[in-house]
């Protein structure tokens, strides 16, 4: 059980291959755009494609949640996938995973679904404004939304779906998934993991903030038990339901003392790079010991623990370096308007210290390029003060 | 500054390979048996000769100190070397050693340089038995060594002695140095790293356990601060003196307050592989760091961390992975009797904490495997209760 095959070749696979390699995995990843396996960490090496990947493997997994249902069917067919397809299928269509929530009684957003005008119009009638339109299949990091705060709009808002909908090439039949805003507190996400006989672990819930819907700050610190119990009973329905595994990501909506699930993600998580440095057993290293049916590791938090996204920029200040404990994780991409190209964690023995090393970062980074990271610090300085 | 060439392809560039890719940096390896440049990684992966690799890289180092001087002096023509292959040598000969310990006052072991006979009668004169007398070159981890507790066996390690050096087919002359053999309380090390410009940061001391002349166990908590002064004021001074570039590990025996050098090794080194787990920055990171001109990372102890080298063995028991805070790394190698083939990291929030994990980590392995790991253990686990 040594040899992996990763659907999708972008830095989550290559994290995996960073976390894996000391534990003697071998670790390959599908490039879907090419076609063509190759290794992560050095994507120039090229060892055939899809078809022998899927015979040179033990156990196939994936880093994202869109990937052509065909592929999905043939490493299934193998006996090799983790996790199933259909749990990758859910994360990569609302209606599935709306589905999913109901049928575990997983607290979410009221929500309606949208096929035609008629649905449209229910959905107005059924749920009170404002009201996120979300497109079922492909839309992430803010795309394909479309918000409805008075009903004035509503004509324009369709035309503009409809034409949307019309135009739409998705081999499975794309959709909109009306949800009721929730006026939350904050964003939490649980990261988790469920081996094959069952076992579950899951890391500290950790806070999100996103910046024009991408999330920028995520941070890990000793929490909240009544939420962390919360968010470890749905983590536990769905993942049992779904006979899951390997790490799986539930981002919620904090409203008062009640989580709502916002969304899924099967698979290994931005909100859970913090891992990397913040707990005994990383996301990535958890995520191959549950596909390889190893022992789950340990996802305690070891000191609070802080992940910035680096968006849209292929260099940072070299003085970052000098923060006690910042480590700088680059992806090899090339540099894009709003493409994730890395992250920095950074640690505290204290949540103060934790913030103060915040700021320091803050101080040095380009405002224009971390646009909300300042105020982030700043206000997590003053509520450690 | 971001394609580095590593002389030497084993376990230490491999681990190069795994803290740098995070921070972009380009690892390529001298796999010094085959004269071919190669990825730790992925060794299979060929990239031309020496010449092509010293070419390409932008910034040369080694992973072993008993390099071939003609590649040293290629590398060190290219203005890429770090540290200098003078630096490098003096890890590879005792000879070298030492007259740079005499030449920064740093306190080491008296001994005597023997290359004939009159030398070893000498040797005996001067020092007092017991004398450990070791080859000048090439020895290392108990081999080449030979030990005269008594006068009357001094004829027969002579002869045995001086057959070795006849034998000899060293490049550079082989030669002996007879040290007085010193009745320490334990073994300790300094792993340090120095930048481009003079900047250093040493770890805590480590605490080093031999079995059958090999590492086995180091353990790193927090240290006696005068013991740590006189070790970082021994790393300066040799640093400085060798204008050091790169992790240097310094190894001692510690006398009652006082600390002897015992040697250096100009790399990073076994006792300093805690640093994965257990530092703010690993040595690996911060070696590259130094020779990439980057600021350093911090060297603080995150928690009290200890290592425990896998000798021979290519599997461990899968319950290791159970144990809170357990972290294996595997270096890929074939199995042989006396081999470093991986090494395990536990961590606990105290060193009690850590010596019960390592207790129970004991408790797990296999006692042939790790014949002296439960003594340790247990020893451990009673000074902190």
């Amino acid at each position: 059980m040594n040899k992996i095959l990763i659907l999708g070749a972008g830095q989550l696979a290559r994290m995996m291959e960073l976390a894996g390699t000391p534990l003697n995995l071998d670790i390959k990843a599908l490039d879907v755009s090419s076609n063509k396996v190759v290794q992560p960490l050095s994507p120039e090496n090229i060892y055939g494609d899809l078809e022998a990947g899927i015979k040179n493997a033990d156990v196939i997994t994936a880093e994202f949640e869109h990937i052509a249902h065909d592929i999905l069917a043939e490493c299934e067919q193998s006996g090799k996938l983790y996790p199933t397809s259909n749990a990758i299928k859910i994360g990569g269509d609302r209606r599935l995973e709306k589905a999913l929530l109901e049928s575990c009684n997983a607290a979410n957003a009221k929500h309606y679904f949208v096929n035609a005008k008629i649905d449209f119009d229910k959905a107005i009638e059924h749920l009170s404004l404002p009201i996120i339109f979300k497109t079922a299949l492909e839309g992430y990091d803010g795309k394909g939304q479309w918000r409805l705060k008075s009903a004035a709009d509503a004509e324009v808002i369709w035309q503009d779906m409809a034409n949307f909908l019309a135009a739409s090439k998705t081999t499975v039949k794309q959709g909109i998934v009306a949800e009721q805003m929730v006026p939350f507190d904050r964003e939490v996400s649980l990261v988790g993991v469920r081996r094959v006989n069952g076992d579950v672990a899951v890391y500290p819930l950790t806070e999100n903030h996103h910046t024009n819907g991408i999330l920028s700050v995520s941070v890990a610190a000793p929490v909240n038990e009544q939420l962390q119990q919360q968010a470890s009973t749905v983590f536990k329905a769905l993942s049992d339901e779904l006979d899951y595994v390997g790490v799986m990501a539930i981002e919620f909506f904090q409203v008062g003392d009640q989580l709502l699930v916002n969304e899924i993600a099967p698979r290994v998580h931005n909100s859970g790079h913090w891992t990397q440095q913040g707990a005994d057993t990383c996301q990535f290293e958890n995520h191959l010991r549950a596909i390889c049916d190893l022992p789950l590791g340990s996802t305690a938090l070891i000191r609070p623990t802080a992940m910035v996204n680096i968006i849209g920029e292929d260099t940072v200040s070299n003085e970052v370096l000098a923060i006690p404990s910042a480590t700088i994780h680059w992806y090899n991409k090339g540099k894009r308007v709003g493409r994730k190209m890395g992250h920095i964690n950074v640690s505290g023995e204290s949540e103060l210290q934790l913030a103060q090393r915040l700021q320091h970062l803050a101080d040095i980074l380009c405002k224009e390029a971390f646009p909300d990271l300042n105020d982030f610090a700043k206000n997590y300085l003053d509520k450690q003060s």
